[in-house]
């Protein structure tokens, strides 16, 4: 973990702000205020002065925050001042999700090669690209210089891809697979899981459903 | 946010261990050490007993926790305890990873139905469900019942979309649309933001690069 000063709920913050300062640079806004910040992020006006703080001087009293200067100055912090390609692992429904997600450019995210183990499928088009082998990740990968990788393969798979990716030069690993993968300290990992994330809501949205039948929930009385 | 006991870490962490908990299953295993438990989570054995302390007593010294049991109990707290069916919005790519998804029915999550605006689509197969009409998502759910949403389309029609589940009796969406939802209180919503994760992922690797490299990384002095 080296290396690591921002911590993470910053740099979360930072890509969500980002996130809202690209729509408002493609509907032609230029300046944003805090409080128009908080509107589209969820995030307070507050708490977004005090993070970009800490990186510096920004906005003009009642003018607001220069919608490209902002860009430009979170794409720096977040290394996406220059095109960063990614490899994508897994040819199926999601990995055509993630090739044809549209907000990638925006953000200088770019799927620069897809690979899958599936021979039926290696050689074929998939979006704009042509599915690789796996097994050859690692020579793929010594030409694009790609740091970040997206596993989008089962989970009885992904630890292979992983050690695999790692091998080829990898150092940011988004993992959809529901499992733990194992990485070397320099690697980091993202996990989107959506069992994780559904369970979560199971329980307020039940919860929610028995507090306005009035009724007393389960489990609900711990306040941890 | 009434009824809200759990708070949302101890959530996501009881939804790691039931994942860890019915593959241990799947493999025939009936008993389970914290240790086990730390080596497929990720999470410490202590967090593991100390979030558990929470909810009773669990664990014989000696013999370990036993699997069934602990999901059980586990399905109780996260309301999982009988089946959840779960409605589903957007039949496109990501919409077809999501119905695919071989592991809901071990967590006794189930989309009930699908959703899509798009009449070339609304009536055609979608896994073993039939595409439905979005505009009729209240009638539909008023048979099913379902308390949870997914929403899989894009962002500029995210906002109806979680308008019409709420109105449907939806208390918790996952969203996958890279935008921020206004809901009322009572829902909640869970963000898979695919750009903000990719965006954190991009700092570390190349921070992690630069500093393999011997180099001052930018950015990188904020100690927050």
């Amino acid at each position: 973990m080296t290396g690591t000063r921002v911590p993470i709920p910053t740099l979360e913050r930072l890509a969500t702000y980002l996130r809202v300062l690209i729509e408002a640079r493609e509907a032609g806004i230029e300046t944003l205020s805090s409080q128009e910040i908080e509107q589209h992020s969820g995030i307070s006006a507050a708490q977004f002065r005090k993070d970009l703080s800490y990186f510096g001087e920004f906005g003009k009293p009642g003018v607001g925050y220069s919608v490209p200067g902002l860009i430009a100055c979170i794409e720096r912090i977040l290394h996406l001042d220059r095109e960063q390609p990614v490899l994508l692992v897994g040819a199926g429904n999601l990995g055509a999700a993630l090739v044809n997600y549209p907000n990638f450019k925006a953000h200088r995210l770019r799927i620069a090669a897809v690979f899958d183990n599936n021979y039926v499928k290696i050689g074929r088009p998939f979006g704009e690209l042509v599915i690789e082998d796996i097994a050859r990740v690692k020579e793929v990968n010594a030409a694009i210089g790609a740091r970040l990788g997206i596993i989008a393969v089962p989970a009885y798979a992904a630890q292979e891809v992983a050690d695999l990716l790692v091998e080829a030069g990898i150092t940011g690993i988004l993992n959809f697979a529901p499992t733990l993968l194992r990485v070397p300290p320099h690697v980091h990992v993202r996990n989107v899981s959506l069992l994780q994330e559904l369970a979560v809501l199971s329980y307020h949205a039940v919860e929610e459903a028995a507090c306005s039948n009035g009724l007393l929930a389960r489990g609900g009385d711990d306040g941890i």
